[in-house]
């Protein structure tokens, strides 16, 4: 078991299409309030499960990580929460669906069936109804308000991908989210670290 | 394949076994030294191979890194360079056995066989003869001068750990290494990240 699992392939950038969506605008117009909906949320339904995908390709043989960056400032992977009755996963290409996947003639075509999910990557841990979050559940914190798990999600040959029209899909490589907690944040700017452990097959 | 896989079982740090044995000193006494041996090695043998292990318990049900300090200064896990002609894995675990293996009678316990290598957490690449290493291969470095990789180490019930008089075995909490760079390097100051994604079980 401690043997590395077979290459994962990854293609070129340029072999994905790339479509613009209706905007989706955020839920909360400031931290405050996207912190007090939590609350609510916490007390009307327990912990918060937000799931997020990690969508890779490649230049130059590098890995690259597909983002979106949200009024040319901040920058998220697709994902979201997860409705409180929903199952996990099915919750999570929901939203990766969403967030995604084409609309129209182009959501038919049969290069873009689902989402395959390889593995988890991460999980972040929110104590407080704080902006704070840990990669593991802080001692004493038996009652977490959120939970956000990364996943890495295997992205086929070809594949439309919409995005909507007020965000900007990006391919960041590894070396530009290393150690740049500046720019990307403690979330983003550790990928490299979540990835480092896999192997990579560039076609 | 993205279901998480089952808890792994942290026990306390009491219920290991703490002996001394012989100092082991360091092969080389400057940073030039050691980065002109891994020269030589390089033109002898090619990429020089590194596995180091990640042993946990836990202390408040938080795990805890088993790390050793040298000469109350730096910090490392238990490991070391793989003879070029060696197996990889039974490479590693004679170095986690010349570490910390109890030497003389100690050494015959049932409880001291062998070491459990659960699963790769990371790779470290050392594009140069320099001290830099990433968690990726850098764009166009395709020959790479050493190859880190860190493995999840899974600790029985109770064992015997032998330290060498030289070094002190110490358990840091993933809280204290989290976001810690300038105390303990990138190395281990990413190792909060590397694990978020196991579900544990404090024993
Ligand atoms: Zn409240
Ligand atoms: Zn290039
Ligand atoms: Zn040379
Ligand atoms: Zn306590």
């Amino acid at each position: 078991s401690a043997a590395q699992s077979p290459p994962i392939r990854l293609y070129p950038l340029s072999s994905y299409t790339f479509s613009v969506k209706e905007p989706q605008l955020e839920e909360d117009d400031s931290v405050k309030k996207r912190l007090e909906r939590l609350e609510t949320h916490y007390h009307a339904h327990g912990m918060r499960r937000t799931c997020e995908g990690v969508l890779l390709c490649h230049e130059h043989n590098h890995p690259h990580v597909l983002m979106l960056q949200i009024a040319n400032a901040f920058f998220k992977l697709p994902g979201d929460y997860i409705p409180p009755d929903a199952d996990e996963m099915s919750g999570f290409k929901a939203r990766l669906d969403e967030r995604l996947a084409p609309t129209g003639s182009l959501s038919n075509s049969p290069a873009n069936a689902g989402w395959n999910v390889h593995s988890a990557l991460a999980q972040w841990w929110r104590p407080n109804f704080e902006t704070f979050m840990y990669p593991y559940l802080p001692p004493h914190v038996s009652r977490p308000k959120e939970c956000k798990k990364l996943y890495l999600v295997e992205l086929p040959k070809t594949k439309v991908i919409a995005c909507p029209k007020n965000m900007k899909l990006i391919a960041v490589p590894l070396f530009e989210l290393y150690d740049n907690t500046g720019r990307y944040g403690p979330q983003l700017s550790a990928i490299p670290h979540l990835l480092s452990r896999y192997r990579w097959e560039f076609v």
